[in-house]
């Protein structure tokens, strides 16, 4: 028997800056997704949000919503307040006042730490969503992103977290500034982006000069293609390892993340000693969810 | 007696990525400056530039126009070969076809570099200003700007030069980037500006983890306003001082740039013990463009 949407006993919501995607769920199974663009950056107002999962979960149950990620921001839909580390990744969550669209909606709060200031929402959800598979998770988790965190996980708790700007600084680099006419898209050459990687992490300075010769070398030399976009990358996730040497040297690491970014950091991190293993984000994201979810009807 | 634009007997035109700045000269006096937005960027096809050009000096007489920067550049008016360094800094002129709107206009060709790549086009005619007032300036140049440029002088020539993408970066971070919410303008704080620009210096990797620093800690701690765009201004021109070591370190520097941001690379020079100078930048950039026009008429 094939089950659909309307078999589905809750809602899993992953809203981040820039996107929304709902599961129909019933337990830990994924019956639907759907997908929008319409991420918190978007939502003007707060009672934007309401309308847009109205039309996202359209014709589905009126079943529990249990959210993550931005969504539960300042600039969100309804500010949830951040636990303060050391704490249990598993998320504390709040309600939406009021069941818009006939629906309970749970926000899971986000993670901070004052020293040194750093803050996360939505990855604290995925390292739950690892820490309910294995309970004794005991390591570092990288989760590559727009902000790629680094998070030391011990005893089911994050003990501290990091993060670095390097997506949104590729994002930056590669479509605003004067290195996008020369990053010609190619295939991914690895000998290139495994010597950018190396400069990066031995002579960090020399890799923040080394950023306009992708240009320069484009005007006056013979760069193959494909070869500035492996040098950036190479040159930014490694100033990223350098910045987090403290996280993985000497430790095993699990990677989360989208497949093509999560396998750069993998081979970054390979290429230094560490044995790196990659997990799928998204699978994480909904088991941290339904350990939410799953709280949250014991109590109910 | 007052002389006006009908006096001048040659005009000097700074047309960067960005702007275009145009003197009515006397000699080595200007007699009227107008600024225009119509930078290289802004002039989709090759036409326009003369167009603008009769517009911004309309009512000027039919002199020569004697012009540097990215007008030269391929995607230009008229493509001006680089010459590789070593050179003399004193810029080859070549004259855009068919006296548009009856002037003689000539345009400075850049300066590249082939090991490392890099390439300059404009920065050459302010160092042939500070040349041309001292013949035999033996040292280090600094143009602090979009993209900030090092280059060593001596004997008269451009040995080598770096160029880092400090002031475009800085731009991309401040308005496009997370941390635009938390850069609130605000006096310049100088003893916050000095521990930034000295951690990036002796911690170059942590300098890059530290930038989302900024945006944490306006969430969750209690930056003083201003404070953050004091360091990230410190952490971006540490980390040039740091890839541009080789050029300063016991040397004696001259900046040239506008006010606010030589005063900012003078201040990190300072605190690093470099007994550095401070320069106009437009006074450079016609003095250049003097030399140049003399020896055109010297030769026509």
């Amino acid at each position: 028997m094939t089950l659909s949407a309307a078999d589905a006993d809750w809602i899993a919501a992953d809203w981040g800056t820039s996107n929304l995607r709902v599961w129909a769920m019933r337990g830990d199974e994924a019956l639907v997704e759907r997908r929008s663009n319409n991420g918190m950056g978007a939502m003007p107002r707060p009672e934007d949000f309401a309308d847009e999962l109205a039309r996202l979960t359209e014709g589905w149950p009126p079943v529990p919503v249990i959210a993550c990620g931005m969504v539960g921001a300042r600039q969100g839909w309804v500010e949830v307040p951040y636990r303060a580390v050391p704490c249990p990744a598993a998320p504390e969550l709040t309600a939406v006042p009021g069941d818009p669209g006939g629906r309970p909606v749970l926000i899971a709060g986000g993670v901070m730490q004052t020293d040194p200031p750093d803050v996360m929402r939505g990855e604290e959800t995925q390292i739950a969503g690892v820490l309910a598979a294995k309970p004794d998770f005991d390591g570092v988790i990288c989760l590559p992103g727009t902000h790629t965190k680094w998070a030391r996980i011990s005893a089911g708790e994050i003990c501290h977290f990091q993060t670095v700007m390097t997506g949104e600084i590729f994002g930056l680099l590669s479509r605003q500034s004067v290195l996008r006419h020369s990053l010609i898209s190619g295939d991914h050459d690895p000998a290139v982006f495994a010597e950018e990687t190396d400069r990066a992490l031995s002579q960090p300075h020399q890799a923040w000069a080394r950023l306009f010769r992708l240009r320069a070398a484009s005007l006056v030399g013979d760069a193959a293609p494909g070869e500035a976009v492996s040098r950036l990358s190479g040159s930014l996730i490694g100033l990223d390892l350098g910045a987090a040497r403290a996280y993985w040297l000497g430790e095993q690491v699990l990677i989360l993340g989208n497949s093509r970014l999560a396998a750069l950091y993998d081979a970054a991190l390979r290429m230094q000693g560490v044995a790196s293993v990659v997990g799928d984000a998204d699978t994480a994201t909904r088991a941290g969810l339904l350990a939410a979810w799953r709280k949250y009807e014991g109590r109910s």
